[in-house]
């Protein structure tokens, strides 16, 4: 099987619970919050710009079959998506990445104090958490 | 000419700078920086799961055209993209609505300070300003 990278980071199998032509999805190593995942394309490119028009429809359509089942999955009532799409944004890891973010009532005194919370440098979490997560999440996609 | 809303809003012709198949894109009344548009389906529906496939590809293909665009007349490095999609993601006006926003160094002290601006309550701008500035966009969409 060939190795996927998030960036320059090697992502385990076992790390992802999503594939589809264009694009993957894999669990978060520091998440902001339960069920805060990431969609790539499979192309390692570093701007949304650089995507071509098949690869925009793949990563946002995946997007979509993700958000819904992540916010069923970690009973939320939103979702919160964003793409930081280069460094003055926010980006670290220079491949495009859409977070998708499952949200409740009170998650933050401010809603929008998550985004504040996506670049702090937060605790990661460990493999057999991530494997854990990503093993729940894989059925809801398979066979579809 | 059909009347535009974005959400219960009636938009002016004069706020608008792009049209698609299935998408539009206005001038904010409260930008966060300069440059911040909004992109949204023709379609009013609330949440991005309420898409179609159909709207998906046709709404991120335009973000991402316009996206181009908006970083290169603000001369902006970077940009942020968002969806608040729900009310617990900070979402208030029920229509699916992509935020751009051209970044710059040093725009916010912290990168992410954008999002807690999102959300607040800022002063509305004029609609002469608004409408010029429609006007400069425009003309890069027109014949493409």
């Amino acid at each position: 099987m060939a190795t996927t990278y998030f960036g320059q980071y090697i992502i385990r199998q076992s790390e992802i619970f999503f594939t589809s032509e264009l694009s993957f999805a894999l669990v978060n190593l520091k998440p902001v919050l339960p069920g805060h995942v990431l969609v790539c394309p499979k192309r390692i490119v570093p701007r949304f710009k650089d995507l071509t028009k098949e690869e925009v429809s793949d990563l946002w359509i995946s997007a979509q079959k993700i958000s819904v089942v992540i916010e069923d999955h970690f009973k939320g009532n939103s979702v919160t998506f964003a793409i930081q799409d280069g460094k003055e944004a926010g980006q670290t890891v220079e491949h495009v990445h859409v977070h998708i973010i499952p949200r409740k009532v009170k998650d933050f005194e401010n809603n929008d104090e998550i985004y504040a919370e996506i670049e702090k440098d937060r605790q990661p979490r460990s493999y057999d958490e991530m494997e854990k997560e990503a093993n729940e999440l894989r059925p809801y996609f398979e066979n579809k």
